[in-house]
């Protein structure tokens, strides 16, 4: 019988030959049995999502990689599991980086210690969404070649959106002019830019990132029906027409049609939609090299013994 | 540190350094850099499905493709998307295929303008199902090699499997005399096919399909117990011994033991059951590359910069 | 159009050419069309699991194989398919091997028959689990290299921990003396092994082993808090202050820091908890190397038509 149901069917013999088997498994994995093509990365996602887990796991699939996937709507799955002790079991079973979405705000910041591989954040609540930035600079740089001079503006959510953050952190520092424009209870001080009324915004701007309202992050509804929204914040035809010549639309997706952008814009000239979901992949792709490249050589010798 | 945590956490450098690499990235895409053992294939279920998700994911495995897969009970985990943006989306990320299972029958209609990646359906509501028909047609030529003059019963809910109207439409085709049988309340006249009673088309067909009972799909109750069921419309053994020699039974699974088919009948010499799971894969196979290899060339090249 | 909508859109000559691709198909694949490369293994968990399957699936793709993962927080995702139909199927589908988890104890009895395919248990109810026992001998015969007179302490929930029976038996046969401990409510008579006070069993262990509360396994609370529990049954600094020189701490995850564990002690030297972990994905390729390469050969031919 060759089914493993218990132990209790085995021989001493066959026990042994299997845990001297594991051991000689083991000592192959030191001495770099594993080659390039067999990193494995595993995907924490504590937080739904389709389109940037499909992102990275596409981006790992073309690396070569091996991936874990872990999904769940609320962290409650992990059994009251923490969050460090849930990295470090990946990186015990082999992970050499792991991917991170969490509704906690700095979740990371429990990993800082003990945790010997890269952590690529996904997402972290209303903080940052470093991939997301990468994305759309790349995306804006396509176009644009030249960060510096640039009128770049944020319209939305700007209280609850991480792409926001991240966005106008970074853009800010390459040079970019940012406009922010919002909702009044959606303003958000702490971003670096200037506040101004959306036309102005859409008017003065060569890309135009139009916020996703997040439903799903806030719970009290919003002050007014979608259809307020997308009069008075949204991208209407009439408001896109007085966009500058070679100047863009973006949005982080998925979008809904009819409130941030009028459906027709999504696939309209100026529209980058589409193509920042593509430049995604390409730069986790270049991300995930980053990361891994640059690992700490050091402490992975370190605990050697337990790592894979 | 090699974390990505923020963007905030990286120089401008290495900023530029990842930007750059996912532009090489890009241009390495568009010079071929995709081999066909990476034809990357997304599995959309909006139903649940574990027979029909595994058999194309087995057969995208066996053809060397990467794989992508989503299941979801609703389509409301879409956060409101449409299912056009979520097949653009996923050949936006690279997909070259999607295979789609969607409760809403003839939800195809709305990708067929702006999708240049080939959809294979996986089963619309009660609509079609055309890859069970193909491996239905398998099972029945691997047998009888012909199919003209053949005659096949289709037995049990008509209304609503979509097998029974994939698996109809076909047989008559390709000169089946195809012979109907159900509970009144699920006769379908659309069918192409003869109603009869259900013992004489028992006796007269050369291949017996038996149809699931879909309590998942038609929320009101049967009108009878499944033991009633199983005694007026199901395949008892009593009903088996009059068939035909060389006559076979199916079932496009998962089967209702002691409803559609007696228990004892499912593994019995005359059952097709299993071979028909494994006939699955192999049609799946050759429906991928039949779907793939004909590809819209043309539209290809014109949306090529957002395509992996 | 290469769409796969519906058979209806499809000529008899694009049809019979699908059919005949499927049936080169199954040819290439009686000729040995799959090298070792493509092993496919299903994971069927019935119940929720991270850990393991995730070191089951590490271990599957180091090995090289393709993984169907299918996983289910009860089994009425089944639509009250047997688990045998379920099995039979994933044979049929072409899996070479199951690895399941059922919270049902004894589940594969109904698999004895009919089922040609190696089954590894990952769990079953209360019952066993084979291979955290195997990584448990592992992680102890890296430490002492011999069982035989070594004293290994159980301690914890003895009545519904797999665990516990698994390593009690096992650890009993290889000549270990096994000391038990838990609370009265969960001590265990048909354990092989000596009931001593936690305390006794702490000092005079060459490997202790902290049993998890399954809060998921049994509905009635505890009797006492789990402050309580940790202070009684739990090693705490102060009791792991009195264990022998080289004595090890191991625990089968995931761990209730400060419950069964002061959380101090999960990365403490002593500890192998981690290390444990690693060692699974070891022992699991050991494993599935050991259930395929003795595969029933004899039976495999018979059924060569169906089986991938």
């Amino acid at each position: 019988m060759t089914n493993l149901l218990s132990l209790n069917d085995l021989s001493v013999d066959e026990i042994n030959g299997i845990l001297n088997r594991a051991e000689q498994i083991l000592e192959m994995k030191d001495q770099g049995w594993f080659d390039p093509n067999r990193t494995l990365v595993a995907n924490l996602f504590f937080e739904p999502s389709t389109r940037t887990r499909f992102s990275f796991e596409t981006a790992e699939k073309r690396l070569g990689f091996q991936v874990l996937n872990f999904s769940s709507k609320t962290s409650s799955t992990q059994k009251g599991e923490s969050l460090y002790d849930t990295v470090r079991t990946m990186q015990a079973i082999g992970a050499r980086a792991v991917v991170i979405r969490h509704q906690r705000e700095g979740y990371y910041r429990e990993l800082m210690h003990g945790i010997d591989i890269p952590v690529l954040n996904a997402g972290d609540g209303a903080g940052d969404h470093p991939t997301q930035a990468l994305l759309d600079l790349l995306t804006i740089q396509q176009e644009f070649l030249l960060f510096k001079g640039l009128t770049v503006a944020i319209i939305g959510d700007l209280r609850y959106s991480r792409v926001a953050r991240s966005d106008a952190d970074v853009l800010s520092r390459l040079g970019c002019r940012v406009l922010l424009s919002s909702p009044e209870e959606w303003k958000n001080d702490s971003l670096p830019g200037e506040h101004v009324p959306v036309d102005e915004a859409v008017r003065a701007a060569d890309a135009v990132i139009m916020l996703r309202i997040q439903h799903e992050r806030h719970e009290q509804a919003m002050r007014m029906t979608t259809e307020d929204y997308h009069r008075r914040y949204g991208l209407t035809r009439e408001r896109a027409s007085v966009m500058k010549p070679g100047s863009i639309i973006m949005h982080p997706g998925p979008v809904n049609r009819g409130v941030e952008l009028d459906s027709d814009l999504v696939e309209s000239d100026r529209s980058r939609y589409f193509k920042q979901i593509s430049n995604g992949v390409a730069v986790r792709m270049a991300s995930l090299e980053w990361a891994l490249h640059t690992e700490k050589e050091a402490k992975k010798n370190e605990r050697v013994a337990e790592k894979w």
